[in-house]
């Protein structure tokens, strides 16, 4: 809802304003303007622009988690229509392996991630579960404000999605050079498993 | 260059044909429209239309590439300026870890898959090398006719960046549940290597 805009929220209560009153909504203020800088992010080829950028955030509100709260659960199939940008904060991505008990930890993401950005666009079960381990403060965007964005502001919903897929390419691309190590190190101990035992 | 455009070309031999000239010229090619379904794809929430595809594939040029041909290789840091959508034939992608001579088959990609998409956006090395396993009918589109999409039909871009980060995030799904899989693996192989022998 539009109450909860970053910045100053106008007097209108209508819940879909005008580009320019969300952009004079946000202005001045500070955590809109770190939200702009983080979502520029990774060196991109087609980089938002930093007024690109504040106005994505426009279309974002802001939302605080607090520590210890699991605010995404793995197979989830019901609330996959936002994504998170941490502002500040830490938040621990675990996975359920069926054998076991214990969760396996995957990643920690700390400031200037993304979360969700997959079950954004697919709206498949989400694929690990996140917990805050600290405060957060991050920027919401939900599958609404997408869609409003893409029709106000086509441009600018092209250069987002840009830097989203690099996003999830970086994330890919970490992920390829585990399973690589995965290779190596299951061959190893499949070595092991194989040597005859010295008597 | 336009002359290598799908289907018939026109008579002016202009490097950037305006956008209905692109989506004349492609009109009754039976590879564009099979492009154009392909690059539809899988089921996204924000889908792009078939004639946003047909604007998409405007935009791209054929190409074929022989069997055996190993056309991306991992490390490059040249030429991963495009991507490319498969129409017809097979590609293996292979990575060459350190400390083995064999290279190792991370995928194999058929018809409708993109290779090369996260060089498209970020220009890094190349993570993987590709092969040619049959002769292979595909569609390339460069950085610089995305940029003219991004230009010319914003819209239909921003729909092209949601399709392709659905392609990314389908793979990190996949590399996510592989990664999964080998942790138990590695978990069960540590078990046995450290259980004490029966004498």
């Amino acid at each position: 809802m539009f109450k909860t805009l970053f910045g100053r929220n106008p007097a209108s209560s209508s819940n879909s304003p005008a580009p320019d009153t969300r952009l004079r909504a946000i202005a001045g203020s500070a955590s809109a303007g770190k939200a702009a800088t983080m979502l520029i992010g990774p060196a991109a080829l087609m980089q938002l622009s930093h007024d690109e950028a504040r106005v994505v955030v426009s279309y974002m509100r802001p939302h605080r988690i607090a520590q210890g709260t699991t605010f995404i659960h793995e197979g989830d199939v019901d609330r996959t229509d936002f994504m998170l940008l941490i502002l500040d904060g830490e938040v621990t991505v675990e996975t359920i392996v069926v054998s076991r008990s214990e969760p396996i930890t995957l990643t920690v993401l700390g400031p200037g991630r993304l979360i969700g950005e997959m079950g954004l666009l697919d709206g498949e079960p989400r694929s690990a579960s996140c917990t805050a381990t600290t405060d957060v403060h991050g920027a919401i965007l939900s599958r609404e404000a997408l869609g409003k964005l893409l029709d106000d502001e086509p441009r600018t919903a092209a250069k987002l999605m840009m830097a989203i897929s690099l996003r999830i390419a970086v994330r890919l691309r970490e992920s390829t050079d585990k399973l690589k190590m995965y290779t190596q190190l299951t061959q190893a101990m499949q070595q092991e498993i194989n040597q005859p035992t010295v008597q």
